[in-house]
């Protein structure tokens, strides 16, 4: 089955203490649809602006990415610049230009109003459920989010998280949304008001995932190098959501912590260059091979 | 086959936003030395004054835990007094008295000195050192240490690095130890400076285990409420080595990941209760219980 991908298209200038490079394809729809298209079609919305390079429609082309949702129009395309402390830890965004994305309302193809599977990657909570508003009754809606709509549009996420199945979010945002220190209080808590499962990101420290009386906790990918952390947490949201689309019909908790393995190889592999540099050579042999990994590197039971 | 293991012999002080306890039984090796009885016979060796009570040596002999390497001196026990912050992150000292323990020379009964697994807990690294110079080929060492000793005697660590199969640290001293903000780039650094193995402890995010081109990953158990998290590490230390000594004759990597997994169970208790208590009244049913908890949040594969 496909997935639909809605979120933000950008072009991105990328500071770290190494490296520097301007217009960079960015923004959360295009790292999360990259790394859904590895495991399923996907159906992408947003908007761009006449700036745009029609590279980027050949490259989504050439990985089965649907950009009909896409409208071009006139102007800018959203523009964000950015740069990275020593350790890659810490962000700082050094300019932002909203652009044509300022006014943007997705409107959805009617080709892409039965899709089974959403993905609604990090963008203002009410662009979030005013795409939902134009679906027909979709099978599993994965959302993204981030602190900024958590400390400035509280009430618009709120009305959202009941309509989505698996919500995730990072481990300051967990804690920042239920003032709880304990992760394993936030995740708990977050289920409670709405989200059917929760997943939260921990960086080199893994990810947490919260069900009805159901947990799973997984580990980071041991990576050494880290050349952009950029668009780590879009393409982990796209990697499951493009899993759980292209591999079941109902999704049980079982298939959502393979999903999440996905999605942390997909991120570690994201990270490993500047933009999508690294998702647009990557195989699904590559794939394949860190997942046995993530296999060896967590289990301490031959037999299951 | 059994385990020795030295290191402090403490009352403690407790505070935390919530509950003071004095006169604790406290210090590594008594940590230590409990865990690591649910699975082998213990060897345990230290010093305490006059003011300490037999019941706790009635405490050892009903674990199992021989006591004819604790010296009773004559003078006070060693004295320690700790707060901890609001979220039980951060822990400051409010007083220390070394008492006994300032001159404390490790001397091992004859009995002991063929002991095949030594658990060097966490004391400074020239009475780790002592203790070894004291044993007949020991066929595994694991040791823990501190940042104190990172920062002040150096090279004395240094020196026991080579005579040590396993090391265990946290991840600030892992980073202290090596200047690397990588925790992988640590692990496999310190890897280099002689123990066969290390493991780096994360609290809440689990630990990391590096071995000769194998590595082990692992979350840590979801609990919501901690209650003092005074010596989970020497606890995880303790429930390493213990396993490991009632466990295997000849320490392979799978062994040393189940190690882990038991050393993070044991953990989990420690801080469900001050000081020892938890640790007191645990079964080994309470043990397998969890450790099969941990089964179910790791897999993601039905079969391995």
């Amino acid at each position: 089955m496909s997935v639909l991908v809605v979120g933000s298209i950008a072009l991105d200038t990328v500071k770290t203490p190494v490296e520097e490079h301007s217009n960079l394809l960015g923004g959360s729809a295009s790292y999360a649809a990259a790394a859904a298209s590895f495991f399923s079609p996907v159906k992408l919305v947003g908007v761009v602006g006449n700036d745009f390079p029609d590279s980027e429609f050949e490259f989504w082309k050439s990985r089965k990415i649907d950009s009909e949702g896409v409208q071009r129009v006139n102007g800018k395309t959203f523009r964000w610049s950015g740069e990275y402390s020593w350790d890659l830890n810490m962000r700082e965004t050094r300019s932002i230009a909203l652009n044509v994305f300022e006014n943007f309302q997705p409107k959805l193809p009617g080709s892409y109003r039965k899709t089974d599977f959403v993905l609604l990657a990090n963008i203002a909570p009410t662009l979030q459920s005013h795409v939902l508003d134009q679906m027909e009754q979709p099978r599993f809606v994965v959302a993204d989010t981030m602190d900024l709509w958590i400390e400035t549009t509280r009430a618009d996420l709120d009305a959202l998280l009941p309509r989505v199945d698996l919500l995730i979010l990072n481990d300051s945002e967990a804690r920042e949304m239920t003032k709880e220190t304990s992760l394993i209080k936030a995740g708990r808590r977050i289920r409670k008001s709405g989200p059917r499962y929760v997943a939260i990101k921990k960086g080199e420290h893994g990810a947490l995932l919260f069900g009805d009386d159901e947990f799973f906790s997984c580990g980071a990918y041991p990576l050494e190098d880290i050349h952009d952390p950029t668009g780590a947490g879009d393409t982990f949201a796209g990697g499951i959501a493009g899993y759980l689309a292209g591999t079941v019909k109902t999704v049980h908790f079982t298939d959502l912590r393979k999903a999440m393995i996905y999605g942390s190889v997909l991120a570690s592999f994201a990270v490993e260059a500047f933009s999508l540099e690294r998702l647009r050579k990557l195989s699904t042999d590559e794939i394949k091979e860190r997942y046995e990994t993530f296999k060896l590197m967590s289990q301490f039971e031959v037999t299951a």
